[in-house]
């Protein structure tokens, strides 16, 4: 354990890279809400493998059949469960794994915590491939936080030594969400965009790999959402981020940065109009003691380089105890930063709708 | 929700910064171990403030008084409850905050969340004060580790633009943790520390604050600890250190760097020398695929500074919806980050021993 | 573990009978709710011992302290403490049990479990003096029910051979439970109770013990409370109410009854007078497919007599593995059934609340 | 929620009647488990319908299809997903009940709780039907509690006034339940069994149906599995056996019968061979505190008649809010008994297995 996460939306997420599917259940969706599949489908595609340079040539269709808890559509309280078949497998590139593992792959400790009987196939349950399910969860939820006028936006915030522009901290807005997603390749300057592309295509000529950043905001958050202590935003959100492989660190508002201010540079002064409060700057990343202010909700996560590269490796024998050298066939994402910007956003969206359901809990008089 | 953490040793903190008590109840410690009270003292002293320049002069004696779980000493089985009484608490100072908040600190969010009934005195639950509890189930924790070899030390990184020596990520030995704690301040440079001391003089002197670096480390973990997605390692630990107030970011292995990188200078190669198992170099930290691999974990996170400075700052009311100058009255640290240091390791312990409970279930045969 | 129960409202029970204190953690209780000391301490009064023939003789004060949670009366969204200190313990009573355990108390089973290590003093943790926090939390809870127009009564519904009246399951009211409680015997015939008691003292001073029924009744509730499968209203009632030491069964409307029935004896016919719906019996007790109706929700739970008799009993010495006579001295009730009544509502209350509050999260439009 | 049980072996229930497909998501089985599919499937066909004259003329083959958590017939850590497609549903059956709630059923309740949103076909998510995929859970639970010499055995103790022979609750063993699987009618007493067959055919013909008695037993527990308060074994049992359509009553040991008796009737003495200890009675039904004995773990559990009866009922339009007559159409068991008897096994498995892991936290040293 544990593959599950929420206390109030509980997704549970099920499947390996080459078993039969792999899917998710979904515990407190609210009921009567409809699901707009086609959305739902376009949100799923932004992760899918297949369309680009950059990722793996695997075609996978990755689509959603859905087992229960909707009626004609819409949510009828009952658990939803979708899964996604696996059907493109080649079971055969993966057979030395189970002997040598894989450099930086999840293979080697896996095969310590469940005793040789993990199923290596793929990365099994550690694959990149149970985003997918993760997705389903998120692309619901953010339809459901559309509706209460809350905005997820993610972009690649940079691939290599290639930065993409920032969110603007304090003014950020659903447009720039938009211009973002209407592109096929998740930046806000396509000038870097294309920079970006072609470092990849260089970096997987070379039988290389890359890591990159992806930056997520969240608009419309009404103050006082999260909890104190240990569901605070910053640890629900970091909770489930690092839930998606490859993630290696998270910081909030300015993060790593207000290490070496002072507080008198890092404090964001509160301000207002008569009406609404708000922060002049948002260094606090729209989170003081892990509660929403209402301003933007921004974070960073670091993605590391994609493992499987195609050169020649240092890795050891298991069952001989001896070191040996491994070169990993089968197709790889030079870079997984594009695909991992709808996942990001998807885990925010279940954090997010988690925590609005824990706020639901005291409001309207008691 | 929620002030309790962990799945296998749950620990649920109390109290507000001026409550009668603030304190802990633990529940699932292993039963018939002794604790050794001396040497948890003294973890907690290194916590407690009025020792030094960088420190708040209020005098807190911190000693808990524990009210269960025990006998003799030793652990019953009972859950653990543990208070600390609040004693030396000036509640005027904090009176016009109920209407301005400061800036950068809980209070507008906790209002907002609360709706007015919070406990402003202090910063109440969301008070640097609760990791003191947090540090007496940390501490127990600790001893309790120790007992399975597993070492846990930090250091302070950096303050400012001022930094440490970092730890060796292959070779960090306890050797490493015993001359950081045997120094009144937790660094493994004198001479750096002195810098850093002067630096906090100079901020303190000038009314401001200054933020920093944690960098911590936990030796001797078998592989195999951690859970696949949603209670990885980093998952773990993250979900509880962001519960340590002014943490604003965390990164594991070589973390953000990694972003910069290529998978051919990212991945870490393994070897063995017949015998064990290890990797060439450390850029994953200890944890692949959420998965402790045997090597030192580390990681380190960002403390922002502290948000209660001398100097006049922008606010509001309200009760008015006015902006308002506030200055912040009262004894407050120039820079939490010293102290932050074993809140880090009492964080990281807790959250390791609940993984080693959670791996105990699948030992021994079945 | 556990020693906590409840998912929105969440408590954690700490404490021996014999350790510095007992007390309780409430988490998830609404902000900004005045809480009546007085009426609590009234709720509590009904728990305590020393006032009759049927409970022991040792006074216990459990005057609760409330440590944090509280501003002015008042919760502030903190995780509310409250101890009440064990002060008049006589820890010498209880030294041979240590190796001799007492025939149907949790002395053995405990020590298997906690091999050694368990506080055999008084019970440990397994005392029935752990109840005082749980009506603690129960007190409180019932004080945020009634503000929702819910209200919890419970009465004696017989000891040994002896029956009260049981409750209208149609239409018990609020008033039956104002004159329960009014009663310093809970029970709703008063002759009844009278005959009760002296079957009691009979009892008591032929050094013997008696088990008695408890009918509890939840008025006032919302229909379409309660969730599906594992979250029914029976499976949330029954997991704390087995949380009360010496409960062996509990049933829920007819109950065991209905084993013997046929379907067209056993169904309530569903009626409305144009505004409401109701159902003409109430078999179900209240709950269908584990939510409720809107019918009163009543249950019964049986209590095994007290276990510590004066009589000579057949026990092992432990250390020694062999067979040895033992006598029980110390004061305990002969009865501890009319105890137990405000156990049961607090455990209900408990119950009701978190299942109010997870209801919460679906209300208001999504 | 909540369709999920556990915490530490932990099932996911999903699917409704009519939906797509039922299943369950099991996290936290140990890796390296052989699941013998043929013994399951023996299981899950205790549980099928259509075989007798007491149960509806339904065929579900109810062929679990297993989407991940195996490689080659073996756990391998990964959650273990498992569904059954819905085939042989016929929707117009239920469709005047949208409006006209059937007596005695979940319909009005959960349109109550859903606003009307659920899926009223068949039950939707409170078909009896969704006891399958906790019988997948239940019976791979069995076989792994079979290698710890756990044993789990259930019959029908009545239907109607037809009483089985009630298990010895000291001296049941593991050949008496090899005895009651080996009849097609789950009884000891074949005499017994046949009365029961031809009331529930007298029942079935008169249009009517009939409730009755299940009792379980558990042998080969260790003593001290079990946990204080709130996780002691008839919580934890209680919890999940709720979960089972039309269960009203749950009593451990003795259950109601100990509320008449006195203490000296009830306890059960100790005694020893010099090598074991157990009780010589067993009133306490193998638990004390809520922690087993090593005595057999006995419960009965009380089943209502089916509320689905052929003849004419009151009901009302929930659209017209007025009166109306109800006559049920479909198929439908005259008595669910017989069914039931596996489901609570399954149900006792999970929450016996749930209950071992948690001890295997403190085992080994620490």
């Amino acid at each position: 354990m544990s593959s599950s996460y929420g206390k109030n939306l509980r997704i549970s997420i099920f499947g390996q890279s080459h078993s039969e599917a792999i899917g998710v259940c979904i515990e407190g969706l609210p009921p009567g809400l409809r699901i707009d599949m086609e959305e739902l489908m376009r949100f799923l595609s932004r992760r899918a493998p297949g369309h680009n340079s950059y990722s793996t040539s695997r075609k996978e269709p990755d689509k959603p059949e859905f087992l229960s808890g909707l009626v004609d559509g819409v949510t009828c309280g009952a658990p939803l469960a979708a899964i996604i078949r696996n059907t493109d497998t080649r079971s055969s590139d993966y057979e030395e794994l189970f002997d040598v593992p894989r450099p930086s792959h999840a293979d080697f400790a896996a095969q310590m915590k469940f005793k040789g009987a993990q199923d290596v196939r793929g990365g099994g349950h550690f694959s990149g491939r149970l985003t997918a399910p993760l997705c389903i969860a998120g692309g619901i939820c953010i339809q459901i936080l559309r509706t209460h006028g809350i905005e997820i936006g993610a972009h690649i915030a940079s691939i290599g030594e290639v930065s993409d522009t920032p969110f603007d901290m304090v003014s950020v807005s659903a447009d720039a969400f938009k211009a973002i997603s209407d592109n096929s390749f998740p930046v806000i300057s396509r000038k870097r965009g294309e920079e970006m592309l072609r470092l990849i295509e260089k970096v997987r000529a070379e039988g290389d790999s890359i890591g990159g950043l992806v930056e997520c905001a969240v608009l419309g958050l009404p103050a006082g959402l999260g909890d104190p202590m240990f569901d605070g935003m910053e640890n629900r959100i970091s909770a489930i981020v690092f839930g998606i492989p490859a993630v290696k660190g998270i910081e909030f508002g300015n993060g790593f940065a207000c290490a070496a201010l002072r507080g008198s540079e890092n404090n964001d002064p509160f301000c207002t109009d008569g009406i609404t409060i708000r922060t002049k700057t948002n260094n606090h990343g729209g989170i003081l003691g892990g509660i929403t202010t209402g301003m933007p909700l921004i974070f960073r996560v670091a993605i590391k380089p994609t493992p499987s590269i195609a050169t020649e490796q240092e890795s050891v024998s298991l069952s001989k105890m001896e070191n040996r050298k491994l070169v990993i066939r089968g197709r790889h994402d030079p870079c997984i930063v594009p695909r991992a910007v709808p996942c990001v956003e998807a885990a925010t969206a279940v954090a997010v709708m988690d925590a609005l359901l824990e706020n639901k809990k005291y409001q309207g008089g008691e």
